[in-house]
């Protein structure tokens, strides 16, 4: 029995397609000596890629797909169409045993539909959800639901949090994971009747760690290393916190270029900033994992560039290593949440 | 019959109380020539601060108040209890015609059933909202709303379009606000089952310059002039995104003091960014509007130091010389929405 793991790679998701996620896979390959990859997609484009990024044989192979699932394609036609995409032939991979995960940078949406369809959700699960590290101080605060599902129950959101504490127990080796609940007031009175139902229900939970109401600027104080709230409001601040932070970028950067003399420093202040710059970049933190599935599947950022992908297939093989989905049903079975 | 503008603060609220409010509205008294002032609060410490700080004769008359509403009263406690609060006393100020509009550093939940229960709503109005100006690119973008309702139905979405486009016209000199509504995706059939409804409200409107769907990152890209959202999402975002910008500046902070060289360069490197921090000083952006209500109330933040304090009597003001809630009652009458 190998020990090795085997991920299946959607190689035609993305802004950039294989030409990206080939020379990503390559250096994954050699930074991970126990990786093997499936990878699925145009055969030609695959044939040629892989022999100019050298792929190490015998730890690759190529799975032909003739459709590909587009940014725009509704969840609804890929569940009925296009049976031979690329995204789909992935997820079969690890349905049928022959991969341990899979990962897409393609459609959100349509990964989602098709991973329920195709490889199910864990028993007593409602509804998966998808989560995201925040960097914050070097460390991950991970964040979910990120737009699954729009409306959650108490019972959901209980469930985010079972599984957001499993998952950074796997990926952070945090051992007894602080959770919080996003909400607009720290006391226990506050905000919807959803909240309020969900804090009572984590309240009640003997297995987590659960540390109350976390507010928005909370979840940059690192309160908490997993914080949830339904997907609408997940969705908005993981945007929101995205485009905050490349607007004042931008508005740094023009700031310094606009003084003669810090433009002549500007090679000083590049290095003096670097460290800052590597901790929070969102390359390292790229793959977000749909969590509930009875499987691994990682999405990637559509604009991951070759260091963020190869970032998203490390994500993949720790969730792969540690059989998340397995763990998280053994937590799920062990903490009956009380009657809402 | 006088045309200049008489605001009612409550002196009592907020961190540091008259200490910071009475040199904040010395300040204002003499930016703004026009500005008269009734201090509502604690008679003994109105009368040496008022003498301490040199407040023009004949411009400010104090007004006092034996009782202080707290932080963590409840909404519920203050409608009933402490009839003598200098933030009540204010409210009744505009109430009774001796004010234009009150301002007020104190709990904003109180704040908000007070001024409901006092000055009343505006005829057609479900629910007032609470908006604030997030500093982008130079310019306002008005988010509402920021916590004073939790749950909002597609009219309450709608009315709030109505209500921070006309305030954005108002208070930013902007003559078609760009009005967009926080969504997770651009697409029409994206979001809950409201927003969508109200994304049908808005595009009926043809009093609004909708411009449809606005995502979280598109707050920061300057996409709208006006972003509505349920008090939730809103208190969520604004939080986050005053949290992230603390993270960052204590961030560049750090990475700057950590480098010898750079350290020397401090003095350099300040008066570089000093035009990039004042574009974007909290303190100038200070000053939440209460819409929605038959009177101008304005919010300061709690931690409002002088000049912070200033920007909040400068919003009240401006709002009070536009009659705000006046022209909110003329474009609701104007702006049937349809029947959702």
């Amino acid at each position: 029995m190998s020990t090795s793991i085997r991920l299946a790679i959607d190689v035609m998701g993305g802004d950039f397609g294989p030409r990206c996620i080939i020379p990503a896979v390559a250096r994954s390959l050699r930074q991970i000596p126990d990786l093997h990859v499936l990878l699925v997609g145009d055969a030609e484009q695959l044939d040629s890629l892989c022999k100019k990024h050298q792929l190490p044989n015998g730890r690759f192979r190529c799975i032909p797909a003739t459709q590909t699932i587009l940014a725009d394609d509704s969840p609804a036609s890929v569940l009925r169409g296009k049976p031979d995409a690329s995204m789909r032939l992935a997820i079969e991979q690890v349905r049928d045993g022959h991969a341990d995960g899979c990962l897409s940078a393609g459609n959100t949406g349509a990964l989602m539909v098709l991973s329920r369809s195709i490889l199910g959700t864990l028993e007593g699960i409602e509804r998966p959800a998808i989560m995201a590290a925040l960097p914050v101080a070097g460390k991950s605060c991970y964040l979910l639901d990120l737009g699954a599902n729009v409306d959650c129950s108490a019972l959901q959101l209980f469930q985010f949090a079972l599984m957001g504490s499993e998952a950074a127990r796997e990926l952070s080796g945090v051992q007894r994971p602080r959770v919080g609940l996003l909400n607009i007031g720290s006391e226990v009175n506050k905000g919807s009747q959803r909240v309020r139902e969900a804090s009572e229900l984590l309240r009640q939970s003997e297995v987590l760690n659960y540390i109350g109401h976390v507010e928005g600027d909370g979840l940059f104080r690192g309160e908490a290393d997993v914080v949830v709230c339904d997907g609408f409001v997940g969705n908005v601040v993981l945007k929101a916190s995205e485009g905050l932070a490349t607007y004042l970028q931008a508005e740094l950067r023009q700031a310094l270029a606009g003084n003669l003399l810090t433009r002549c420093l500007a090679p000083l202040l590049r290095s003096a900033l670097q460290p800052m710059v590597r901790r929070h970049d969102p390359g390292c933190y790229n793959g977000a994992s749909l969590l509930g599935l009875k499987g691994v599947v990682v999405k990637s950022h559509g604009g991951a560039d070759q260091q963020a992908f190869a970032a998203a297939i490390d994500r993949a093989a720790q969730a792969s290593r540690s059989n998340l989905p397995q763990r998280i049903a053994q937590r799920l079975a062990g903490a009956v949440a009380p009657a809402p």
